[in-house]
């Protein structure tokens, strides 16, 4: 675990001990969390806050949507932004009231937008983004098509200003609480995938791949 | 389906046809949904954003923390804040990378963040909040006490400033990819609770409560 934060806003203030400012733990949820949230400042000075889908490329964070989208156009000069994921893994009941919390893995970056406009790099992006969903998948869609790409907008920000903040294990009761008949413990969640629901119009001799078949989010633990 | 925006920033702009207004929509997914992410701006102007748990009662959405939570505590003072709430429904597999998707709902709410002072509030917010985790947690678990509800601090915005944004349905291709050998459709994603682990000191005479053993989240759609 690394201890040092990179900066000031990105240190674990509260519970410091839940806080992880090394890259491969920041890397692991982002890579399995499915979607992020996007906060910003508008030029009027008020938050905005969107769900996104994102990926992570080395030691860059990419998201992506339409070119007509105002909430992108609004986040394309430069904007800073922060960039919370938050895996939820489980419901923690204290005796108490006040000692339920929740089990669970967040990572937040800070970065500068950055817009991608080189040809090579949107294409990567378009692929780990679709590798990201469901790995395996960019090498079975169509791939994007010069036009398509014209129509995205993909924005990056680095990870160099990243933490992440863990809470695992049981409830932690007051000494006094212990003794309580009140049931304690851990409920475990986790995203699981149902039964694949193929599109209206698909030629019944399409097989459902094997990446969705055994759908799994990447590097989950244990 | 209510049509109007309540305000401009709430307004659903890119793809207007998944906005929703309706207050029973927006409702239905902060109950549902176990936590929230709150954004806000800093003096600096610089954009923030966590993850908490958060519960409605009946037109107010509330959160909470430590008091010693320095984010909290910048929180307190009448600062504006975005929540956004997201559900993942499932994956959205077109032929074409370009209309892959997710089915999702997700809740925003702009507001004022007030500070909860009022006792009994604050005594109905704990329940709430324990409910909001677990229906049924509330009449269980050990109520909190004076003293450890002046160390929780407690926030509440209004939802009169809310919108909805949903997206159901099977992939939309081109019809020029229809024909493709590409398997396209939807892959169903849900939140599904594990077997519950006990805390190690808990009297082994304590049953799991029915809402443990049979948990889900409220409302959640057949």
């Amino acid at each position: 675990m690394a201890t040092e934060a990179p900066s000031e806003r990105t240190r674990v203030h509260r519970l410091p001990e839940r806080g992880d400012y090394d890259r491969a733990t920041i890397d692991q949820i982002l890579d399995e969390a499915l979607i992020c949230h996007v906060a910003w400042v508008t030029d009027d000075g008020e938050p905005r806050l969107i769900p996104t889908i994102h990926v992570r490329v080395d030691d860059t964070l990419y998201f992506h949507g339409s070119r007509a989208s105002r909430t992108l156009q609004a986040l394309r000069a430069g904007t800073e932004v922060c960039v919370a994921t938050t895996i939820v893994d489980g419901l923690v009941l204290a005796r108490s009231s006040f000692h339920h919390s929740m089990n669970y893995r967040s990572a937040i970056a800070f970065g500068t937008a950055r817009e991608v406009t080189d040809h090579d790099e949107q294409l990567l992006v378009a692929r780990a983004l679709a590798d990201h969903v469901a790995p395996g998948r960019a090498a079975d869609a169509r791939p994007p098509t010069d036009e398509e790409l014209r129509q995205t907008l993909m924005l990056a920000i680095g990870l160099d200003e990243a933490s992440s903040k863990i809470r695992t294990g049981p409830p932690k009761d007051d000494e006094e609480d212990l003794g309580l008949p009140i049931w304690a413990g851990i409920l475990p969640l986790a995203i699981t995938p149902g039964t694949p629901i193929p599109a209206p119009e698909l030629d019944g001799g399409v097989p459902v791949p094997d990446y969705i078949r055994t759908y799994g989010r990447p590097g989950a633990p244990e």
